[in-house]
């Protein structure tokens, strides 16, 4: 999915990240039109804090979406135009992938030079 | 960091994911070769149990690596040719960073088609 390039700004702790890590078959198919869709709808949810999203040229991708707490991911989840996009990618975009549920404990960032 | 390409199989929960986000700044400077050393030498260390890793063409690398507890990425971070690593990115490769250190909750995968 598209974000917006840069490293995630997140506040204190503690809060979620969901792990999306897919690799995608072969052709666009709509996937990019989707992605970019379900980038903006996430960003308008409440509890949603940040994305981070990148895929290399070996086809491997990983989106990182942040959350304030559990409800405002299982919301995300169940919300009727992402049911759709799960849908679509299990069914046509995705030859494999992985979602993980973490809780971040730690986090520190780049130091004044 | 390179890996594999694939999504890791990571083992029964719980588990710990170590998000590492980067900008990288311009032109290689032994990035690569470092990177590819760090990637063998992470998964040589006790309790290391899998990596995955992507940049876009935007410059946005995140790389995920999974460990068995908090003290294996404890030790890990105070690996010396690790810490040789970490200053050259502070100081040469990376624009700007984020470590992120959570605690893998729930996880699920590609369903059978």
């Amino acid at each position: 999915m598209s974000a917006s390039g840069e490293v995630a700004r997140t506040p204190a702790l503690s809060y979620y990240a969901v792990i999306f890590t897919s690799c995608r078959t072969e052709g666009d198919r709509g996937y990019g039109a989707m992605a970019d869709k379900m980038a903006a709808l996430a960003a308008q949810q409440p509890g949603y804090l940040g994305m981070e999203s990148a895929r290399g040229a070996d086809g491997l991708g990983i989106t990182i979406s942040y959350w304030r707490d559990e409800a405002s991911i299982a919301a995300w989840k169940h919300d009727t135009e992402h049911q759709q996009a799960q849908r679509g990618g299990q069914q046509t975009w995705y030859a494999d992938y992985s979602v993980r549920v973490a809780k971040v404990e730690r986090a520190y960032g780049q130091p004044a030079k």
